[in-house]
């Protein structure tokens, strides 16, 4: 069920608990005096307020996890190229705020629509009419939707990392900002395709956020090719270490407080028993689901190394249990979201060393969290609501309609971005030189080091 | 215009909106209608809310905590073991969760108890059952105190650091905060012995939580020894200065910003007057006993050292000053918190030679932090009471009863630690052989380096 | 007492003032028992609530840039005068809390003023009389402008980076934080001499809080002089590159989170409609400056360098761009708000080398973003409300109004400083020894090093 259709349910409730005895007839006694100060107070911004606020926290909470991207991608690149990464995701965070604003938002939330609800017909420039009707503050909603766009541009980030230029990269990333992921958005949240035609579920965006970042990181990945050295032409895998791994480790935790924002907050109301109940809920199993994750990868690759773990392996065992319930955070039981997190650490595990076989080379391992987690999240929805195949009369989510979801999203996203690496690469070009990539991204594309003193 | 002006206008909407039909005369009609309009209204779920979101968003920042330590501990240890203390405090908090799940929120709040309330009997696997009575969201409660035992946790891994093995430690951790913690807890917060018998009084948890956790931590210091080369048989003491300050700084802040939640948060209630007027309180005093530890560690540093400072020591300080407060926040006035967090900030630089003169090698300085301060704070809360020697009629806390709850916490969480790091030293060992701490514990436990590219 | 008694207490208060009149019997038409019922509901304490929640959260979020600005300093020096850095970082913030409920609060607040409202006259140690008619819980309006004078002092530090002494620093920041700053605050948010004669504006404090930074941190530059080695007798200029660009990204992502708190809870009102759309579009426009500081920044930059960016423009266009929109966040349209920040954002990168050219030693760069940016940002104001050259009779501002504003905050805040830099270097010295400068503030002054295994 789409975003809006949430928003609906949540306003419902007050009305119908205050209202409820208003068609009663009126007989006698000084009452109307009494009657209007009751119509004050049943009229009270409250719920409106309420609404705005969860936006404004939830979103400023998301926005953090830019911070978290940053730290973890920084952590886990080469010293020579950390400035670069860092500045990257600087640079992202601000060019999706700038496309989400003149594009995206009226792109994910069109007026009009065409083809049966697939591609919508923005305005450009996007406008905060407040309005009371809709029962939040209009900037407070572009503002959360922004951060959810942001998330997404950073998983590519982290992706091509080490080899991809500076200004072709925020050029694809203007686009993924503008159309592509605004396009996707507006088949659920938008209430477009997939929300009515295939009733499928994507609470927080499994499959909207993530699974879109991870599918135009992947194609990414495969058009600038791997980065220099990393595969031998004998076959040789050749480790690239991260140079930062406690700043990786507080990237991780930062994602992890941002995540209950970025699930908690998709709720969009929480002025109700009910609302405040599912948030609440949400935060429980969106832990639990981490924790899984964590531990899942740790025992995993303590197993299949001898005893010996692996950081980065517990830290992306997190992310990919948080992705892993993104889909649906509320309707799992605690244990529930224990195995859906679980599931997504060992899925973790098991693509990594899958992809450096394939020889895509994924820096910091977000194709696995993001793009596997995502989509094993979307499609165990179904779990949830009676395991039904196919969408039923009731409109509950369905494996097929979720399959459905997240071959669309595959398909779409990847072929858009197809389209546009490979623009860039015929034009201006994607792939830093050889040379100037032995020499580090950060001499070369940034101008200073990330650690000038600290020589390797 | 200024900001006075901008509160007048602020306030001015609220009565203009909610008032303005109150001229209009009474008449006739409807007096039954009105009663369920009210009823209605004063039905709302509003307390309900305002103390679940309290939860959750406390929660929210106390779990940002865990970042904090994990920013701490890693600063503070060797670079080649840095890697590791940050998986583990990833781990830690994954662990943490689980159990509090599975078993320790059924202990901490048991239903039924035998021994005097010594002990509860829990169910096992914690059930989030929604009741209105309770005046806030189940879940929302589950998280607030999860986050606190992962608190205590986190404090007993900086102790241990450098010389502990990865998974006894966090088998230890297992058991700490499936029942250790949680029967200490039960006897306060779950309305227990502590309180029930001896009006004992830790608003926050300077004992419960953060004595809990040194009172860990020492034990494990002593039983799994120092770090090798720490101690020359001379009686020297070895300097092992931390490889990353910064880091360490950062993580000083946020455990600073976490404990407005910590100790904010745990007034559990912000929806009235007195409630907002007392987390409001708890803000600025919280604030002053931090900058009481930091000046006071400064000054007395400065002092002791010839002008010269020490970094670390303003940072346990600040820490601390903040522990030292946790017991009682609210109570003493602003100049009052300075003065219990700058008496925090001077045990902190006296206690920590004294541990090394005992040949207790306590990595981070967690003892006397956590430890030392939390015993401090926990005493001079009947301070704020009174100065009631023994528990008075009206309940009010006491020296003795506070010195009981201090002692009780300490002696079994003492024995209670002893018998589980013997238990796992017999068995699977606890302590990293020799050649592996010289290696590194990155190397040999975690898999990878902290900083592969900075050679020490 | 246990925490169950206490949320027992918490949830009694509600019921008692909402159902107070319950038991009173119903005898007749009813109606003074519902008179009562909605007068109960009328006086509830929710605005109250509301305005002191928003200024503690505020708070606690603007209280973060104090680790922000730790990590953009820190990440900016030489390694060898890290740790100091990151020390005073936290000492200053100490300092800071201090002296603002020293002195602080009442000379910004002052009961009675002379010489036309330019001097407050103070009562010493702020006490926190909780009064309901102020319409919010008087220590969460202490705690929230504390945070903001914490901030004026933050920019201070960075400037007179690695060449100041610790202890008189501390004790410029000292007198900043008890005197300077508040003087020029009571000008305008005490309701002074600013706000009631020039109808001067300025929202959350591009001029008052920031500008105020950077002139008090100007005259420390001017006053200590520039690091050992920076400028060559020869005129060249010898870049001295930060030790850790990861760690300034990260700080420069802690302030751009900070500033929703400093902008957003500034409207310090949040519970109707009109303040919450206010927050909300505050909210949007913070984000879109920071965007244009940033992308405007990188641009010019990428124009003057042949394609090449710089990472530190980049942070500081961030920074940049977030102060000019401070004086104003709310009127502007988001585009207008792109646009007031890529002026930011141009002026931050023309300004760093023409400080150079004049031999000022601006280690972070903090005098660019913070002082030039709050005067640009300050002056713009007038643009959202008609163009005024002159202060008009609806109290519109005006150019020349913003304009008298920057003027004497200027001049009183470099003639103040003057004295205090001036006296401390006649006194105990400002500045440390060519030697130890050359060894690094974190041997001499510290005691520790920062990254001690990171060899330069």
């Amino acid at each position: 069920m789409g975003r809006l259709n949430r928003i609906g349910r949540g306003l419902m409730l007050a009305p119908v608990a205050a209202f409820g005895a208003l068609s009663a007839m009126a007989q006698d006694a000084g009452v109307e005096d009494l009657e209007a100060r009751i119509a004050a107070l049943e009229g009270g911004a409250s719920a409106y307020v309420d609404n705005s606020y969860l936006f404004l926290i939830g979103g400023l909470i998301v926005m953090f996890m830019a911070a978290g991207f940053c730290c973890l991608e920084a952590g886990l690149v080469r010293s020579k190229n950390a400035a670069m990464q860092s500045m990257k995701n600087v640079a992202l965070f601000s060019v999706a705020g700038l496309m989400f604003w003149l594009v995206g938002y009226n792109m994910a939330y069109p007026g009009a629509t065409i083809a049966n609800g697939l591609f919508g017909i923005p305005d450009f420039i996007w406008k905060g009419a407040e309005d009371i009707e809709v029962g939040y503050a209009a900037h407070s909603d572009w503002f959360f939707q922004m951060v959810f766009v942001a998330t997404a541009a950073s998983i590519v980030s982290g992706t091509v990392a080490e080899r991809v230029k500076l200004w072709p990269f925020l050029a694809f990333t203007a686009v993924l900002t503008a159309f592509i992921y605004p396009i996707v958005a507006s088949w659920e949240w938008g209430g477009g395709y997939l929300d009515s035609e295939w009733a499928f579920s994507d609470f927080a965006g499994s499959t909207l956020v993530h699974s879109t970042g991870g599918w135009a990181a992947l194609i990414g990945a495969i058009i600038i090719g791997p980065r220099l050295g990393k595969y031998s032409p004998d076959g040789r895998v050749n480790p690239m270490p991260g140079s930062n791994i406690p700043l990786a480790a507080l990237g991780t935790f930062i994602l992890w407080f941002g995540w209950f924002g970025f699930n908690g907050a998709s709720q969009l109301a929480a002025g109700t028993f009910d609302d405040i109940n599912a948030v609440a809920k949400i935060f429980a199993n969106t832990n639990m689901a981490a924790v899984g994750g964590v531990l899942a990868a740790m025992i995993l690759t303590g197993l299949l190394y001898g005893g010996k773990t692996d950081a980065t392996m517990a830290f992306n065992g997190a992310i990919g249990g948080l992705v892993s319930i993104t889909a649906e955070p509320l309707a799992p039981s605690m244990g529930g979201a224990v195995l859906i997190g679980a599931v997504g650490g060992v899925l973790v595990v098991l693509t990594v060393p899958l992809l450096d076989k394939l020889k895509i080379d994924d820096v910091v391992g977000a194709i696995p969290a993001h793009l596997v987690c995502g989509i094993w999240g979307t499609i165990i929805v179904a779990a949830s609501y009676g395991n039904n195949i196919t969408p039923n009369e009731a409109g509950d989510p369905s494996y097929v309609g979720q399959l459905v979801g997240v071959i669309l999203t595959g398909v779409f996203v990847s072929v858009a971005s197809l389209v546009v690496w490979l623009a860039l690469k015929a034009t201006v070009g994607v792939r830093v030189g050889d040379e100037d990539q032995m020499e580090g991204l950060d001499k070369t594309e940034v101008g200073l080091e990330a650690y000038p003193e600290f020589a390797s």
